[in-house]
């Protein structure tokens, strides 16, 4: 029988300054010992007396861990024969332990672009207060913070179990209302409440639409360029992108069937190019759904900041077949950090859509919903609307005049319709990449053009975010842009 | 040229005391007309002239809805010769349109079990307020509204960047902090702020898990009976589960390798059964893992509301190989409507699961965020779990006595150490997915075994929740429920 006592004595190092009892850290360490085969099974433990003077510890921390340790199954004690390891552990632990599987081939491909730049995320929390080129962000010292915690407010104090439990599937019923309005009001789409659910963000909804509508290996047609996330959550789910081109009329159907299962678009607003779908283009593509049995998702997350022109009616309220499903959200109309959006769906789809969405994340926090529900009830939706689009025109006029004085030998940005950012052409040859790459180590955030892009080869441009930057700053952050740009063209010319 | 002024003007019902002003109402119903044939493509319309006199609207009414028609690519008109329904839709429709493609194969199966019964989620959202024997359904009358409440004000009015965009994709720093504090005073588990990443609750871990971990096609070992929900968000991944056994020590590891890639587990307290896992059970999961190279995910979502007795170690902390990563939720220990839970993982993991998890869903609402981790950090969430497991050890005592004296002639049920739910075996052999139905018919919730179930035939039982009724309710709840009960069994006698 082995006798542990001296590799067992030296292995320990119990702490007496340290947060934690002796005892906890005496049980950490047996255990950390046994489990890493440093005390193998069968070893017999010196006595408490014995550990009691070599540890200068009291007798009660010893026998609390040892009583934790056995209860556990690592020691096991014979009466009047002293304490051993368990053979629980060693026996059953493996001669050769293989080592842990890699991620599957559709992890590796989700997360390989890490969250460190150029996904929406994590430059919308980077970056500083007062000025940001970031695409996705919104004027966060806009938002209508009193309305939105009084509203908080009137419905945090309930303890109803309508509040309090999982909630609706389909979304709050006032809130499944209140956004069957909206849409009407600011797309002309008309659909009943039943028709709406409610979901955590657009992001969501793209996923939940993927397991609904696609099983792995399904094409999905996404324009290219386009929106980087969305694309990525249809990848995520193992369906393989075919991407297809953008021109002055929006997303170009394929000419012939390529035995793609659904399309995802952004007709209001092409994303990132900014062009709205012409209505050949639009009778194109629900043309291309019904010779195909195709599904359309009508991604129209920001088509309410519209600063000029009007809207053409939507592809979900084009098409009398149904083909259609249509996605909004609130993260740019209202703040990407209430996590809310909305699908609208042909009425059979309803139910499953609603089933598949509390299996895959439930519906969203409830307080927000109820706080939403009011919050576009009571009007505050369209007044913020109001002042949103009146501070972001302004906003982009002063980046397209700051752009003109100062950077016109780099790039040339022409005015956009809508949206939150303007696209800045570059004149030089560089890659897109490696600018946003350099301007973003000088802490000036943007995003490339070329993360957009699914196959096809584009012209190096950035996306130049107008709404997180007041008016009156713009010509001192574009000057740190210019600045920034000199910079990395001297240390990457050095090179 | 065909002209349609019979046509189109019988067609048209202009109501003129309903909200919607009349040239909204003509521009749909003319549009509807196009796109679904009624007016087929180079149609005439009759002149602006007639139709103010047919309609007996102004002219401007004509106008504006030609003039948006016309925007829409559904008119053209040619100069000095009226008004033409444009070839755009009609040369563009295919002669024999496809219907729309059928639900994904995992879509169907995702959705199959419908919102309305025998999912979590509806069952928390139906019941009353004051007596409910669902299984998930928490004490909405104990949340601590006052406390919470104050948090939410705390931030709600801040329009700083962090709390209105998106949110680090990994969870608030200070939350992840107040996180691994938690868990290591709750479950004795040792890990760093940066290995936690927060999820909007456990089900959005599950799935990101599933796409980060699974390629479509990839075996995932589950418990038989196990979580209906976790289950299904394997599944709806595309992902094929194999049931293993659940006895006394807990599931039982397969004993011979069967392919599998991962295993999720409920080793603190077996969901539905309620044991505990045994020391040996662990050590024999945790060889499977090392010796198949598989992932364990160990859900432990409502492990802290324990009664008696104490915890074991959890699999996270007794492998030293890393191949466990454990999920969390406040779902039962707060409230499911917050939507809050937590991934704790291995140190290389963090990084390509918080970019999975916000390419699937984004991080959660950050407001809410914010006030969990002061929730957490004030020891609010202390004082809640002692309150809470008092008072639901009451309940749980309470219903056992009103079961035992009004339904021993029916079921049997033994108290448990953890949870929110017991176990109560039916006496006879009715089909307990049956008997489910019946009560639920009138309007006594709770879940049936047999929904739990993968593939292996289990003796008839119901999960009686006692969190959701009050002790003094007790008795008249379960004498709500033998009364129903009764009834079910004459009403089926009958048929
Ligand atoms: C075109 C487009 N699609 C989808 C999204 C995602 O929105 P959400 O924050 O609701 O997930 C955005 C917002 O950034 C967007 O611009
Ligand atoms: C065992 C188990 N797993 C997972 C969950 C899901 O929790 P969440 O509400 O965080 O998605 C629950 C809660 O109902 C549960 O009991």
């Amino acid at each position: 029988m082995k006798s542990a006592g001296g590799r067992l004595l030296t292995g320990l190092e119990l702490d007496r300054a340290a947060d934690r009892p002796l005892h906890q850290q005496l049980h950490e360490q047996l255990k950390g010992q046994i489990l890493g085969g440093a005390l193998p099974s069968g070893t017999r433990l010196p006595s408490t007396r014995t550990l009691v003077s070599e540890l200068g510890v009291s007798r009660i921390t010893i026998v609390t861990a040892f009583e934790q340790l056995t209860a556990e199954g690592f020691l096991r004690s014979r009466a009047g024969d002293g304490t051993y390891v368990d053979s629980l552990w060693s026996d059953r632990a493996p001669a050769r332990p293989l080592p842990r599987p890699p991620l599957s081939e559709r992890g590796a491909a989700t997360s390989a672009r890490g969250t460190s730049l150029f996904t929406d995320a994590p430059h919308s929390w980077a970056p500083s207060e007062t000025e940001s080129f970031v695409a996705s962000q919104v004027a966060a010292s806009a938002f209508p913070a009193a309305a939105w915690k009084r509203l908080l407010g009137r419905h945090a104090g309930r303890t109803d179990q309508s509040l309090i439990g999982y909630g609706d599937p389909h979304g709050l019923r006032a809130l499944r209302e209140a956004i069957s309005e909206y849409v009407n009001d600011v797309r002309g789409l008309d659909c009943t409440p039943d028709q709406v659910v409610v979901t955590s963000g657009a992001q969501q909804a793209f996923n939940v639409l993927s397991v609904l509508l696609l099983d792995a290996g399904d094409t999905v047609l996404v324009e290219d360029p386009g929106h980087i996330s969305g694309r990525l959550a249809f990848q995520s789910q193992g369906c393989p992108l075919h991407g297809v081109p953008v021109d002055d009329d929006g997303a170009v159907p394929p000419a012939v069937d390529d035995g793609a299962r659904l399309a995802c678009l952004t007709p209001a607003r092409q994303h990132p190019l900014g062009v709205a779908m012409s209505p050949v283009r639009r009778a194109e593509w629900i043309a291309w759904a019904q010779r195909n049995g195709g599904w359309i998702v009508e991604d129209d997350c920001d088509s309410e900041l519209r600063y000029r022109g009007k809207h053409l009616p939507t592809l979900f309220g084009l098409d009398p077949s149904r083909h259609v499903i249509m996605v909004g959200s609130f993260s740019k109309v209202l703040s990407p950090s209430i996590r809310l959006g909305y699908c609208i769906l042909p009425e059979d789809l309803v139910e499953p859509f609603a089933t598949a969405s509390s299996v895959i994340g439930r519906p969203p926090a409830v307080l927000f919903q109820a706080a939403m529900a009011d919050f576009l009830a009571e009007g505050q939706m369209h007044a913020h609307l109001r002042r949103s689009r009146k501070l972001y025109a302004a906003r982009q006029e002063a980046l397209l005049e700051a752009l003109g004085q100062q950077l016109p030998y780099r790039l040339h940005a022409a005015p956009v319709d809508s949206g939150l950012h303007v696209m800045g052409w570059l004149h030089g040859a560089e890659d897109d990449v490696e600018v946003a790459r350099g301007l973003a180590a000088r802490g000036v955030y943007t995003y490339p053009l070329g993360e957009y892009r699914v196959t096809r080869r584009l012209p190096s441009a950035l996306l130049i975010g107008f709404a997180g930057t007041a008016a009156e700053h713009m010509p001192q952050a574009v000057g740190r842009m210019a600045a920034a740009w000199d910079a990395w063209e001297r240390s990457s010319a050095r090179r």
